[in-house]
């Protein structure tokens, strides 16, 4: 947003750096919660985290003490599949809640042409959701938001991974409902159920959906889809006691137990990733100290880099990896010697290698331990002797020289 | 190995590289299977990768015929908690069995201390096990190996992993065995009680484990751990006719939940990671270009790297990210800087920077985007005009100077 937009004003501190995330010309200006709303991705000052703060006004029923209840009730459900609420307080006249944001994450209605998904994409994501719920009502809660449009999907190649947003706001705006945990809960399963319609059809099928919609999407999910699915849906969103979470988390103990598989096998997969990618982590750091030592200007009249000096095995080192050539003189780019001889050099290997002047006239025999041990103080010796960034900062704020 | 081993000769090509994995000195020279056998990891030449090579000697039950069926009946079962069987075959008169080597694993009965499991991270195994026995018993296989001695293990400080090893061997030695498919299944929910117990206890119990060790055992567990966990370990080991591994997945659906959802936490956490250690993979790849193209010999006497020249900003620019320097001349080794500024090289920012000569004589105004450009094609026309390394190689081997 630009400097100067007004909203700015409508974010309290500690959170900064808004961002709306509102579309930008709403058919509505009522939020899906049935009030005035604004959504904005926020900084917080104090952590730096990125999060995703809700501002309600005109809310007279919510008071600082409400606000502290439902924020205790729910700040403690952490769970893989929850964006957890980390704030609930009240201010300039209105309603705020803070909740964790999920980068690269979309609200299932955002997506232009809600996916077809493929029945095992279906049941991955019903298990998905039955972990949250099962989290949620063992807390002694209730979702109360069990919808589309507070769903947030995460979709890859391989998986697609749900989110479940806004958890806590349906409890302090309507703090004074009657109704029973027990009411509460079977209501989460009917919706459940109509959830599941929902992202077979991609259509938001709530509690007010007309009839018509209502059989298209039936119709079309049986079409579609095994005749297990659409029971599993009847069974939940038509019964005036539907099943409990514990009841269906055991009729899907099979279904469970592939969504297990599915999730270690990323696991797996992801760590073979990252344990690649710690390898370039560890070639970055040596040429980091390379090109903090190397060809430093005020080292040209140093004694140490001249052709007799300890430091200039590591601008020949420099050299050998990278200016490699061949006898006509012609490049040699070859990745594999690089990466090697840097892998080498970070295990300070006893292999000797021979460095050659660029001249050719004086060969250098050292081992890959002498160079590290070289680099190692030479980084240290340059590390000891220099000015610390904050300091430079401050002077430069003060107005001295650079 | 010594390179003269003569072990080297008991394995196959195209295993090589062979690293014995049995003890140095084994108190008795059967294997776990009865029979006497020596284990290796080796490198199959034809796909670089590591395995875990089992020869038999003296087996004359299994015929080439038998091998390939049980080959093909397991190398299809692949699971985030099995070895897959990759070959079986005979050969200069043994038995070869080729599973999946699974880095920084180790037999549970290896680990010299068994650590004592809380309750949680036996459950969490147990999971682990009802979903490697379901895939397992679901492809009308049986495990028959379900043995401390063949669990793989790996632990850090957050997860115990659990890898069912040796599978399909049972199966090709013991080819001509009576037992119905429903038996093996029976008996192998029977070794699971039992396993259960030698992972609790730390010592492992088999079907011929003595009586008085067994009571020991089911003692410790009594004393130390749940009502639950007992229970669900006597009806499995102790039943004629123990549960199928449906009706335990069904009974555990609340245990496969939790170990769902510590599994998504875990993915979650490595995703994580794993993206920030891609961004020094970014900053690792201009590292290497800017090491590849700055300070060549051969551009010396070159006019593009001259003070005028378009390179010479190249120069100035690996200046300007890692010999900063304050007032006085001392370095200032702000790390900040450097990944500042090579994220902005590698979005090709727009942003303006002033690049001064050594002598401060003469100062140039670009953009990190004119930089990027820059590098690119001087990294691209050193790539057109270089010898590609299998040249050079064969050019070395065919005793041409280098």
């Amino acid at each position: 947003m630009d400097p100067s937009d007004p909203r700015h004003k409508a974010i309290p501190l500690p959170y900064c750096n808004a961002f709306c995330l509102d579309p930008p010309n709403p058919q509505n200006s009522r939020s899906s919660f049935g009030y005035p709303a604004a959504t904005f991705q926020v900084v917080n000052r104090d952590d730096g985290h990125l999060y995703c703060l809700r501002r309600f006004d005109n809310i007279k029923s919510v008071n600082p003490k409400i606000a502290s209840t439902v924020l205790e009730q729910w700040a403690s459900i952490e769970h893989p599949g929850i964006a957890t609420l980390h704030q609930c307080f009240v201010s300039q006249r209105a309603v705020f809640f803070v909740h964790q944001y999920i980068p690269g994450t979309r609200s299932f209605l955002q997506v232009a042409n809600p996916p077809t998904l493929s029945e095992p994409v279906i049941w991955s994501a019903i298990c998905q959701m039955v972990t949250v719920i099962r989290r949620v009502h063992g807390a002694r809660l209730a979702l109360r938001t069990l919808d589309l449009r507070h769903t947030l999907i995460q979709m890859d190649a391989l998986r697609l991974r749900i989110f479940v947003n806004c958890l806590g706001i349906v409890d302090a705006l309507e703090y004074e409902s009657r109704k029973s945990l027990q009411e509460l809960q079977a209501e989460d399963m009917r919706n459940f159920g109509r959830w599941i319609l929902s992202i077979v059809t991609g259509t938001n099928i709530t509690i007010s959906t007309d009839p018509q919609t209502l059989q298209n999407c039936e119709r079309y999910c049986m079409q579609n889809y095994s005749r297990e699915l659409r029971h599993f849906i009847l069974t939940l969103s038509r019964s005036q006691n539907p099943p409990s979470i514990l009841d269906v988390s055991r009729a899907l103990s099979g279904r469970l137990m592939d969504e297990l598989d599915s999730t270690q096998l990323s696991l797996m997969r992801t760590e073979k990733a990252l344990s690649g990618e710690y390898e370039s982590g560890r070639a970055l750091r040596l040429l980091l100290k390379l090109g903090f030592v190397n060809e430093r200007p005020e080292n040209g009249a140093n004694r140490r880099w001249s052709q007799s000096g300890d430091c200039y095995v590591l601008t020949l080192f420099r050299d050998y990896v990278f200016h490699q050539a061949d006898g006509a003189g012609n490049p040699v780019m070859d990745l594999g010697h690089v990466v090697t001889a840097l892998n080498k050099l970070d295990a300070a290997d006893e292999e000797k290698i021979v460095l050659s002047s660029r001249d050719g006239k004086s060969l250098m025999v050292v081992s890959y331990a002498d160079v590290a041990r070289c680099l190692d103080s030479t980084y240290h010796e340059l590390c000891s002797g220099s000015t610390p960034p904050q300091a430079l900062q401050r002077r430069q704020q003060q107005g001295q020289p650079y």
